[in-house]
């Protein structure tokens, strides 16, 4: 095996920023706008979502460049974020080792990036003049995200995990923050490459048992980060979970049986790309490295 | 002329609301998120903005029931109004004679229930089973409205809207303000009716010089009657514009000017619509009723 994740992370990750740049190089809305959401656009990420639906279109055998349709999704994790960062929501004052959009921007235009942000990344999707794409499959795309991230997916994860603050440890409710808070976009984000790529419906459906148990994994992970890693390598305080009364795994299930659970999602990921070939290497080492990530 | 304005709103109103209801019957998302959503949809807005749509389709000779895809407008109107009402934008405690959802829910699932409704709104306007509409048509209409409603629409007039408050009066502002602000979404209302009928360019184009001058008129009319109209018609306090030093076109032009104005393009969209038939009567007799409305 000779695949070097480390350089093909690399690789798609200037891709994507790219795009950000090139997108916004000409873009007509006001200065302020064009500040803020460049300014969260471009704090550092890992570029997970967007790197997997490029990696799950890849293992489908997709031909074409399908870099900004991947780069909305990731548009849409960055209005997660600023809004998920707001005083109102978990008042966080850094992000990535920077003050929050909110600190710098203001709460407003906080507010106005986020929703420009997410209703950019449709216009993004609705575009079809960036690949060979059929209408028909953009707009299953715009479907499958569009579900992942509102009132049935990410937007109900987080208002779980803000009601359920200071509330008693109860695995029911942070089974459903995870999966809908972290999960669904991580999941889509995966499924989405497969539909770019008019995949077979079985390996939609694997791929979305790899997505859903990544996602999973990839939460737990964060939750065991808040109490195990460094505010160094994190770029926000240890502990804020703690000292929110956030409904987390090490919380309701202790640190080792999270461990444990993160071990075996990650088990079953791999399990569901059997039926791949080599084109899905950079899937099965993403999953690895969720696993093994410090920040 | 025997076409009667008042039952054709009423039985728009109906059908739209009819959908919401519906819609909201079994969804997927936790209860408050729900009671928060369904709190804003139906808290007795005009639904002007899809009945506008739908008039358009008509006067285009559409055939199919649009009324799910007209709604998805709503969706993002009733969005930028929770938003918009929020602490940090426009504090503001009353809309249409009722508690702003944030009062109700609290900031943290106000903001949601507002992303949630615009992320909504495109898994509408992304479902092929409402109507007998092309994949491309629907295409369109998602990259018309998500840029009307964004950071170069909808989103980028209210964050001059915020910015410009009590500063001094400026011509330009104004009209940038009123243009995004408002406008925007309004025209995108009336060219996406156009837009699903497949109606030819040139009567998209008149659609598009009736929808900005309608919107464009509804802004004036409506900064006119935080003047002159009453608090009981309106369902907000009266004169709360002035008093967060808004940049109004009363305050900038001075009202008869500014009435003048209105007029002026009330006139401009008539005139737009000559090339069609008694199907654009509605179209007409809204533009005047814009005019004359008190609330």
């Amino acid at each position: 095996m000779n695949f070097e994740l480390k350089k093909y992370l690399k690789d798609k990750k200037a891709k994507i920023e790219e795009f950000i740049k090139s997108y916004f190089q000409t873009f007509p809305t006001p200065p302020i706008l064009h500040d803020s959401v460049l300014y969260s656009l471009t704090a550092g990420g890992k570029r997970l979502r967007p790197i997997l639906c490029i990696a799950s279109y890849e293992a489908c055998d997709g031909m074409e460049n399908i870099v900004p349709y991947a780069t909305a999704i990731e548009f849409i994790h960055t209005y997660s974020l600023i809004h998920d960062d707001l005083p109102a929501m978990d008042n966080d004052d850094l992000r990535r080792g920077k003050p929050t959009n909110h600190k710098v921007f203001g709460e407003g235009i906080a507010i106005l990036a986020g929703d420009g942000l997410l209703t950019e990344a449709f216009t993004i999707l609705s575009n079809k003049d960036y690949a060979n794409i059929s209408s028909n499959t953009l707009l299953k795309v715009i479907s499958e995200i569009s579900k992942a991230a509102g009132l049935r997916g990410m937007v109900a994860g987080q208002a779980y995990d803000l009601i359920s603050e200071g509330k008693e440890p109860d695995e029911r409710v942070v089974e459903f923050i995870h999966l809908y808070k972290t999960a669904a976009m991580i999941k889509a984000s995966v499924k989405v490459g497969a539909i770019l790529a008019e995949a077979s419906e079985e390996k939609i459906k694997n791929l979305e048992i790899y997505g859903q148990s990544i996602g999973l994994a990839f939460q737990i992970v964060d939750d065991i980060l808040d109490i195990e890693g460094t505010t160094e390598a994190m770029g926000k305080p240890k502990g804020s979970d703690i000292e929110k009364g956030k409904m987390t795994y090490p919380r309701v299930f202790g640190i080792e049986k999270s461990k444990q659970k993160a071990k075996e999602l990650i088990d079953k990921a791999l399990e569901s790309l059997t039926m791949f070939n080599h084109k899905a290497e950079p899937l099965r080492e993403i999953a690895h490295y969720i696993i093994k990530r410090t920040s």
